[in-house]
């Protein structure tokens, strides 16, 4: 993984171990966040910072780790009244990044991705979510409407978000609910969508007929955020 | 201009002339947009369409288009109950893109962005919109603080997004409202802070301390919305 504040949460949040982080450039705040957690950092070159992290945009550090932990769908419904996001063959993975990010800003309880024809959370996903993927929890699921069937059996109300549904704070978010999100090009899948209780739509009040998949995620998280908190 | 969505939303908006459509692929949407709006459309090799566009990212489609059509302030003050973006500095095109569809998606009255240090309206951020920035206004200030203040004169006010400030439900945002964010490694300069009426943060929940810009512009302008739909 790379990018300082990517590695700096891997370190704080502690959930997969860091085995060493490597230093182009010198950050006060990448040596003590290594220093507590008593993982060894290495100055190298900058050439050897791109060639751990792949790409240019890596600040300078990097780290070697572990792969990343998902966690199991039953950790996520173990939580009272659960605020989960379910995407549907999310692509891009600086767009399962700053979802995580986002995610973790309102305070979801985790976010579930399928196995195959998604993007992971791998190292440009993590960049991209400013290291909210280290403490956020991601489950992955192989079948991602068996996901659903166990969701709602456990109490959760599964909207998908799609163009016709009702207005977000018409919906009940308050108490436990999954919020499906379609892939870029092709939205939520049929038998996925079958899977839901019913559909929510973001107002779209200009010409363009849809928001990036990331902002779509944030502005419901953030409804149901805002609607728990005014229960609360 | 380049990109499929882009292209269709210049030639449908009609507010700059378009010169000549360029295309490397079929695609019956552009035909039929080029013909509505009595626009040339010409094969030509992927070659040429990458060369027009400058980037891998161009679908196939390209344009030749008169410079981005900025409004003026006073245009974007002449709605009632404006509802108005401003950006202290956004640096990355593609953030500015993304803004520009949440704002066309929320139904925002326009955007104002600095004329230096600032990403401006670049086809790499229209492509980002998916051609939102030809439905959208936005204004280009020299001075900021000025535009604030004529803002205010105007009986807009004028919240600051950053930490500390007032839970976006709390703030009144269903009257005439503009709401300014700074840029992605800075924030919102002083001189700009303080020409602000008040502050409003978006709750973090989680370990990130921030949304990424248009993240965070999305989930303010969909609160505003929302109030401005239940105050009906």
């Amino acid at each position: 993984m790379h990018g300082i504040r990517p590695v700096i949460e891997a370190l704080r949040s502690g959930r997969r171990r860091v085995r060493e982080v490597l230093v182009s450039v010198e950050s006060r705040e990448v040596e003590a966040a290594a220093e507590t957690a008593g993982v060894k950092l290495v100055s190298v070159s900058k050439g050897r910072i791109e060639e751990a992290a792949g790409e240019a945009a890596h600040q300078g550090v990097a780290a070697r780790v572990e792969p990343y932990p998902y966690s199991g769908l039953d950790e996520l419904l173990a939580v009272p009244e659960p605020l989960l996001l379910v995407l549907d063959g999310v692509e891009d993975p600086r767009n399962l990044g700053a979802i995580l990010r986002a995610a973790d800003g309102a305070g979801a309880t985790g976010v579930v991705i399928p196995k195959d024809r998604a993007a992971g959370v791998t190292p440009v996903a993590v960049k991209a979510s400013a290291g909210a993927s280290e403490h956020v929890r991601v489950a992955r699921e192989t079948n991602l409407r068996r996901a659903l069937d166990r969701m709602k059996k456990a109490g959760v109300w599964v909207y998908a978000s799609e163009p016709g549904g009702s207005q977000p704070a018409d919906v009940d978010l308050a108490g436990p609910a999954a919020l499906v999100l379609g892939s870029e090009g092709s939205g939520i899948r049929r038998l996925v969508r079958e899977g839901c209780d019913g559909a929510i739509a973001i107002p779209m009040l200009g010409s363009v007929s849809s928001l990036n998949v990331s902002v779509a995620a944030a502005v419901l998280l953030y409804e149901a955020r805002r609607q728990r908190d005014q229960r609360g």
